[in-house]
Formats: C-alpha cells, sequence, structure tokens
C-alpha cells in the first residue's frame, strides 16, 4: 500500500469509524458467539499473497465484530468506563505515523520478566516439594539465573525486580554463549551450595546481533531443570525466511521464546509476541480471579485469559495490526522485505571492507553492520560525536571486547541503495576530516 | 468534535500522516533542540474552554516536531528498526474505534507494582542501615504490605510478584479502610518482629468506588516509615472538579499517587498518570544504562527518563492524545463531563431507591451505583444472569460484606438519562418476570 492509497484507504477508514460509533446502540452490546468461534472463520496461516483490502475490510463486519464486546455502547454499565473520544483518535492516528519509542524500543522485558518470575515460582515448588524443610525465604537466596554478558540490559533488571541473583556468562569470539564456559559456572556454582534455576539466550544481541548456541545450551538447561528463555527481539522476525531458520536451531529446548514483531515485521509499536511450552507455568504463578472479573468459559480451557500472563490486566487490541499487515503483505511481501533489509546491510558491509581505514567488528548476519575505524576508541567517539552534531544520519555506539563500536542497523521502511550509499559518503567524509586534523 | 466534523478533520489528518512519511527525509532526523524546549511553548495549564482545532494542528509544526527523532527516517540507523506500516496504522485506527479491553481495564496494576518494588529497595537500604547484620532476604523475609479488603486484585498480585507478604485491613461500614483497625494490624505485626513497609490506599474501589481516610491513614504511614501508594484509578479524574477534591485530603501523604485517564477522561486506552514524590526512590530501584542506551543529558537533571520508571524500556507517544483532548474538551468541557455522568448516575439511584424491592448497598459517591434485589444472593445472581442473556445491556457483579450485589457503572460517552430510564425498565421487566416463578 503505497501513499496515494493510504488516503484513499485512510479516508474511508475515518468514515467507517465514524459509522461504527454513530450507529453503535443498533448492536447488540454484549457477543452471542461461543469461545474458539474465530477458528473455523480464519485460516490457519497468513496468505502466501497480498490479499485486496476490501476483502480484508469484509472482514471486519464477518469475522471481528460478532466477537466485540461494544465498551462504547451506550448500553454498556460493566465495570468502570474505559474513555473514547475523537480528538485522542487522530492524535493516535498522528502517533502511529510519528512511532517514535520513548527512549528505547520495548517490551521484550516485560516477557523476560514474566518468563523468570514463572520460571522462579516452578523452581521454589519443586525444590519444596523434595526439601520440604527449607523455606521459600531459603531458597529464593539461592536461586541463580543466567543470562550473556551481551544480553539487553532488562534481562540484569528482570533479575533485580525478582530479587534473585543473576550471572553473566562470558562469550565466544563471535559474542555467542557456548556450552562449555556455561556448564562450568553451572557446576561450581552447584557445588557452591546454589540453586540455577534460569537461563535467558538471546537470538540476535542488541550490541552485535550475535546467536547464542541454543542447540547446544537446550538439552544442558533441560537436563538441570532450568527454565530456557529465547529472547529474540530483532532477530525473531527474520525467521519467516526458510534461509534463516538455521539460526533457530534447538528452539524446540525452550520453555518460552519472545520477539518483538515492531521492530521488523511491519507492525507498528507497540507489538510483542511471546510464547511459552506449558502455559500453566506462566498461569499458577499469577493468576488471581475477583468476582468482578470472573466469566462463565473461564475453566473450560477454551479461552485463554492473557491476563494472567502479564502485568497489567488490559491490553490493546494489538492482534487487529498484524493481522492487517500480514494480509496486505502477505509471507512473500514480508520476506522481501526482510531479504531487502539484509542485502542492504551486506552491501554496507562491502563498502566498510573496501576501506582499509576500517574494519568489520562482528559477523554481520542480519540487518545490523558493526563496524569502526582501526585506531582508539578516542577517535571512533570523534568519528560518532561529528555524525551525530550533523544530524544527517542517526547510529548509537556499542561496546565489543571493551572497544567503542559503531552500530549501523537498518531500519527504515522504505530505505534504498542510494540511502546507504549516501550514508557510507557521510561517513568517509567525516572521517577524511576528521584524520586531517593534526591530533590524528 | 462530534461524528460530523470528525469525518472532515480525521480526513485531513490523513492526509497529514501520508505528507509526513512523504516527506520525512527533509526533515532532519535528529532534533536539534535543548532538553526543557517544550517548557516555554507549551502553557502550564489546561485550557478552561476549548481551542480551535486549527490552533492544535498548527501547534503541532510549532511544537511536537522540533522535539522528535524521526525514527522513520531513511537517514535513521540507530538502535534496531520500529516498525511501521500503513495497514498496520488503518489497523489502529480501527482499534482506537472500537476500544475494547482485554478482559479489564488498566494498567494501574504496573503503577503499583512499580511503587511496591521501589517501596522494597527503599525498605531494605533502610534497615540495612541501622542493621548492618541483616542480610536482604532476612529482610526481604520479614516485610510485610498491606491493603483494603476491597482493595484491586493487582494490589494482591504486585506482591506475590515482589515476593513480600501482603495482609488485608478489613474495612468499615462504608468499605473503607480506617485508621484504628490499620493501627491495630501494624502494632500486632511489629511486636511479631515483622517489618511494616507499604500500605496501598485505594481512592474509588473497583467493587464499590469507596474512599480510603487518607487523611487518617497517611500521617500514620509517614510516622512509620511506610510508602503510601494511592490508587485512584477510576476516581482520580473526578478530581477536576472542586466538589469532589475534599475526597482527595491527606494526598500530601502519599508517596506516590496513580490514576487512569483512559478510564474517564476521555482519553482512548491504554494511558495511566503516576506520580511518585521522590523520583530518585523510584529510578534508583531499577536504573540500568547500557551503552547504546547513554545519552549526554542524561546526568543533568533535565531529562527525564521514564525508562527508570517502568517495566518495559519503550512507551508509546501517548501524551499526545492527552494534549488533544486537554484542548478540544478544556477543563470547562471535561468537568460537564465527568458532572454529567455523576447527575445520571444520582437518578439511576432514585429510580433503584423508589421500588422497594431492590436496596442500595453502597454510597453512590461517583458514576457507580451497587444495588442488589433485597433477598438470596441466588436470587440476585438469577436476575444478572437473565440480564447477561438478553444481551440488551452489560453489567458485572461484586461482593460486599459477603452479598452477591449488581454494579450499574455510567461508562459511554454518549450516555443520556433515556438510556438510564430505558435500562432500569429493563431490569424491573426482568425483575417482574423473574418473581413471577414459583420458585421465588
Amino acid at each position: 500500500m503505497d501513499a496515494e492509497e493510504f488516503r484513499r484507504r485512510g479516508k474511508e477508514m475515518v468514515d467507517l469509524v465514524a459509522d461504527y460509533l454513530e450507529n453503535i446502540e443498533d448492536r447488540p452490546v454484549y457477543p452471542d458467539v461461543e469461545p474458539g468461534y474465530l477458528r473455523s472463520l480464519i485460516p490457519t496461516e497468513a496468505p502466501q499473497d497480498p490479499e485486496n483490502y476490501e476483502d480484508i475490510i469484509k472482514d471486519v463486519e464477518r469475522v471481528i465484530m460478532p466477537g466485540i464486546t461494544h465498551w462504547h455502547s451506550p448500553n454498556f454499565f460493566a465495570y468502570f468506563p474505559t474513555a473514547s473520544s475523537y480528538p485522542a483518535m487522530l492524535a493516535d492516528m498522528l502517533c502511529g505515523a510519528i512511532g517514535c519509542i520513548g527512549f528505547s524500543w520495548g517490551t521484550a522485558s516485560e516477557a523476560t520478566l514474566m518468563s523468570l518470575l514463572a520460571a522462579r515460582c516452578k523452581a521454589v515448588r519443586r525444590i519444596q516439594a523434595t526439601n520440604s524443610d527449607m523455606s521459600e525465604m531459603e531458597i529464593l537466596s539461592k536461586l541463580v539465573a543466567y543470562t550473556s554478558d551481551q544480553a539487553h540490559s532488562s534481562v540484569e533488571r528482570a533479575a533485580l525486580i525478582g530479587g534473585v541473583k543473576m550471572k553473566k556468562v562470558p562469550t565466544d569470539e563471535h559474542y555467542a554463549v557456548r556450552k562449555d564456559m556455561f556448564m562450568k559456572m553451572v557446576e561450581e556454582d552447584k557445588a557452591d551450595g546454589l540453586l540455577p534455576f534460569y537461563f535467558c539466550a538471546t537470538l540476535g544481541t542488541t550490541p552485535s546481533c550475535a546467536f547464542d548456541k541454543t542447540e547446544e545450551l537446550g538439552p544442558l538447561c533441560n537436563e538441570e531443570n532450568m527454565w530456557m528463555h529465547i529472547d529474540a527481539a530483532y532477530a525473531g522476525s527474520a525467521f519467516i525466511c526458510p534461509e534463516f531458520r538455521p539460526l533457530l536451531n534447538g528452539v524446540e529446548f525452550a520453555d518460552s521464546f519472545n520477539f518483538n514483531p515492531h521492530k521488523w515485521l511491519l507492525i507498528n509499536f507497540d507489538c510483542s509476541a511471546m510464547w511459552v511450552k506449558k502455559r500453566a507455568d506462566l498461569i499458577g504463578a499469577f493468576k488471581m480471579d475477583p468476582l468482578y472479573l470472573k466469566h462463565e468459559n473461564q475453566e473450560s480451557g477454551l479461552v485463554t485469559d492473557y491476563r494472567h500472563w502479564q502485568i497489567p490486566l488490559g491490553r490493546r487490541f494489538r492482534s487487529l495490526k498484524m493481522w492487517f499487515v500480514f494480509r496486505m503483505y502477505g509471507l512473500n511481501g514480508l520476506q522481501a522485505y526482510i531479504r531487502k533489509h539484509v542485502v542492504l546491510a551486506k552491501e554496507f558491509e562491502s563498502l566498510v571492507r573496501a576501506d582499509k581505514r576500517f574494519e568489520i567488528c562482528a559477523d554481520v548476519v542480519l540487518g545490523l553492520v558493526c563496524f569502526r575505524l582501526k585506531g582508539s576508541n578516542e577517535l571512533n567517539q570523534n568519528l560518532l560525536k561529528r555524525i551525530t552534531q550533523c544530524r544527517e544520519i542517526h547510529l548509537v555506539p556499542c561496546q565489543l571486547s571493551g572497544r567503542f563500536v559503531l552500530r549501523f542497523a537498518i531500519c527504515a521502511r522504505k530505505i534504498e541503495s542510494h540511502h546507504v550509499q549516501k550514508a557510507w559518503q557521510h561517513i568517509t567524509q567525516l572521517t577524511f576530516e576528521l584524520l586531517q586534523e593534526p591530533e590524528h
């Protein structure tokens, strides 16, 4: 869908929204469907090729509306009010277009935290079952979680919130966690009387897009009764392409998995997708059922109450935008989008490699290129400072093996080869100026 | 703004969104403003009367855009991508219109959890400062939090996640926590060697919209070094009306406060507003600063990094919709909206009181009426079952003093007296049919 079509469809959608709200009283306030009604109305897989927008819009009435409780109907008196106004909707349209993220990028943090808390609860129960003399506090004081020394700061934060120790496993020369080093740490901790219970693996780390060897690590976690969570926040979207699937090997050993479609799958922020092997593990840790939230299907197994899966009770209807995007792009369109980004990253990598003043600092697997000027950290800090001051492009740094490194991530939906070429020209021009200065 | 105006403005907004994205490359990718630049560009208070939509739109360029990092510019290569597509934006427009909440209503839950975790961290540090021989785990095992027996389930859940004990304080005949009962519990727990550290007060409880006596409770919490959090998720919006301010007395003793503008202040879901007295308490508990999130203003005090205030790193740009709504309604418009809901609740209360078969079960203070048929819980359960089966109106129940009670909450933006009258007619018709049956 290009901008011209968006102008047309957007105006139709404005009318659809106004029609819906003007005539909401004509709809039954409460849905007359059985749990699971949706399953037979939608295909089991995303479409291979793009569908027509008209078909999607027809399906809104056919598929979506029958299942909706109309919270804005004047016949709705349940719970407490939930707000709605035309100005807020207009603002949200603009908010969606700007789509900037308040200082960072995700709620993968929440998925990590939930998996850690579920693992903590499961470990306490398991240990108490065989050691009935140990108090919960005694167990908690001995639990130990692990993650890569390359893992996102939110992983360490989850342990801080959950009140358990977390240790960082040193990585190999590709910035990946390997079995030998991990096993050694676990054995030492067990010998010290600690209780290993959780490992957060990363597929596609934030600094360099490195991939922990889950194929080696998974069986170890399973043997040791350790929960393995996989954080694939960025890289997860790439697994829709068969050629990137080998990076996912070992996922079968995971207890939980998260990726952020709002990063690389064309779904506006926010949208994180989390999977758990046994949902009872997650639900068991946090279930609360006050009378005002009870409903007749809650014990039937037909309804998934996601409020037991997360910290907030409420969620936005995020799946709607995934549904639109999957249907409008089709799998082919989405794969083409991922592949184009990877090709552009490789193009940038080639440009860097062809310039002897620079070096590539980590394998370029997906859409991220880590590079630096051969030389001191200070030199690279100065280069980045100039880039930032010029405001023509925007990069952030990372630290790899104690070195200050520049991260070039392919981000924009409409990025083309000429943008990459122009960015590299800009960087080399600033480098030229920098190296002219007497102190270098 | 009525539906007709929304149709016009919505179509303009669609063009504005398309223009913004088509020409995004012309904008500097990174903002050239100083922290705090916004302060001088906007008034310190919400407008008394509605403003013109044109003025707001002009201000988007004047006020908002200069501060934006354009994440969707082809010149943006920082962090990882954040997704954006036209179909997702269309879906989000519809999502905003439907505005239904996934099984419940809020992220007040998150605010409660964050306040509890900050209080836990503060208590551990304070106690360790004077009892250096106590381990963190020993302290954690003795900490005790309190809340009303009427508090939302999310409060209990926060304690479960935080791994601390929580006790429920019995309420008085108005379902409010009072000082005497609370002080007795705290004294007993201290005598038992426990460490009281946190109290979550509720202003406007979920079951009956009761108000804890924070004027009495606040000084006690302050004396005992207990963090007082106020959960005013629903009722908080009403405090924009001076006549409801006395319900807020005692707020000056609170360490943190939360309400949900997405409930009753015309802001589409989701939007929770949290305040803390000393932000260092919250930040100190969770701060993490990896290199890729560092920025030059972070130690200056000029920038508030909300990522330290919450579990996710990212947030949607929610303040934009608050800004639109405040300006389009003005304080007068917002107050009129709250007052109209309260008047309609009082109207429903009068209808119930005039029918001798029914009773009112709790004070009607704002927009919630708790009522029941005089008689058994089973009778009331049957009445609610019929209401639910008819699908003309939607109510949920609650439990008050062991009795099954129906909650009639004024919710819809466009609700009028005739909707309340019709709902009552419907309820009395179903009551008539129910009481005709031989078993009653």
